[in-house]
């Protein structure tokens, strides 16, 4: 029997909650928050706290707050006998201030409200000692048959690439629901490309999986499609991400 | 019962008319093609021809060519009864040569031996008569739920969305792989993130699922992210979108 204390009551915090709320194995000690708002969710299932002194002991002390509280977070707990781990992509583990130090980064982007199935979620672990990395990975492994001991320098150009990966991709979904309301014309229409788009990556590397004008080289449909942005940010972006395709191509040859 | 020729031997060509061999209310009559390489695996199938003049008569000739090779190839065809229709997200209809003229867009990027599914996925319609119209609408209807009646300009809007959707947003998993094979890192670690992009969107519209240091203006992690990124153009990149994101919530404001 593993247990944790949680420490943060925002997103992050509640899906790994949730989640395991299933695992038997696990026994999630206590929430400790600043908000009791928040906290209100929690204390249903286990006991919360939002005074620092009331922390109780445990294996693992799981920090899930915004990546510029995590140092400060880290203090709190310090002096704990478990292991303190943060679940951000981007710090490094070095940030924590405590003795025994972890990373437990879940690569998935989580949405409020939007159940996520964990048992296909790489989670990316790191420890400043054997114990605790076996600790973690023992704690990761009831969620997901993907664990993953990574170090704090390869996490950050992993979420790195997850920023391409997410949020900049779903960024183009959103120029292109732009594109399409100003024609009034439903999101809708592009959803299956989308999902196609996506599912192609099971059969394909994007590298090979590549078409459109820019890969064609096809200078004419470009300068109309350029023609038709109004929006400058827009046509910055389309020439842009042309002219990379184009360079990832004749690099090749 | 409706009858075709199917103009064209390449991807689109290949996918529609596999999709169309499974309806039994549509008579497949013949494939022209210049290339009797690629002609004969249709010819497993239906009568094929290299012989402009051995075309036979249809109420629907399907050009699905390259682009610019729309308005020679449908001079072919231009004495012949039935409407000709190209597949072309971004020729309007107008570059047909022939008095009956039409288009048959389906809306998806086609993989080369990846089945596709067409009962989702959107076809894009328009003719220059109403009985052409009737016909192509009749036509679209045996593959698909979603026909949709679209003018060429708003289909050309159509495809300049789709670019973003699409060709755009598989460069970004590229770089995202490239970023991951950089560090030895599996891009499988980043394909659940992707997929949950995805997914995302059907419960939330794009605008609203948007996270990221974009987003939250966490001026720190992406100067971090900058400082990473060893190709020049992938830094560019990662500004101008940044940038843009950041804009399009600043306009919400």
């Amino acid at each position: 029997m593993l247990s944790f204390v949680l420490i943060g009551t925002g997103n992050v915090a509640t899906h790994l909650f949730n989640a395991f709320l299933n695992v038997d194995e696990v026994a999630i000690k206590q929430v400790f928050g600043r908000n009791r708002e928040t906290l209100k969710y929690f204390s249903e299932h286990c006991s919360i706290t939002t005074n620092i002194d009331a922390i109780v002991n445990a294996d693992i002390y799981l920090i899930a707050v915004t990546d510029d509280e995590i140092a400060s977070v880290s203090e709190i707990v310090s002096r704990k006998p478990g292991i303190v781990a943060h679940t951000s992509g981007s710090i490094s583990m070095a940030s924590i201030r405590s003795k025994r130090k972890g990373v437990f980064y879940p690569l998935q982007s989580f949405t409020k409200n939007k159940e996520i199935d964990f048992t296909k979620i790489p989670i990316c672990i790191e420890a400043s000692d054997e114990k605790g990395l076996s600790t973690l990975n023992t704690f990761a492994n009831f969620l997901t048959e993907s664990v993953n001991e990574i170090s704090s320098e390869k996490r950050k150009k992993l979420h790195l690439a997850a920023v391409f990966a997410n949020n900049f991709s779903n960024h183009l979904f959103q120029i292109a629901q732009e594109l399409c309301e100003t024609e009034s014309l439903p999101f809708e229409l592009i959803q299956p490309l989308i999902l196609e788009t996506v599912d192609k990556l099971s059969v394909l590397n994007p590298k090979k999986a590549q078409t459109g004008p820019a890969r064609r080289n096809d200078v004419l449909t470009m300068q109309q499609h350029l023609d038709e942005l109004n929006n400058p940010i827009h046509k910055k972006i389309y020439q842009l991400l042309s002219q990379s395709i184009k360079e990832t191509y004749e690099k090749k040859l």
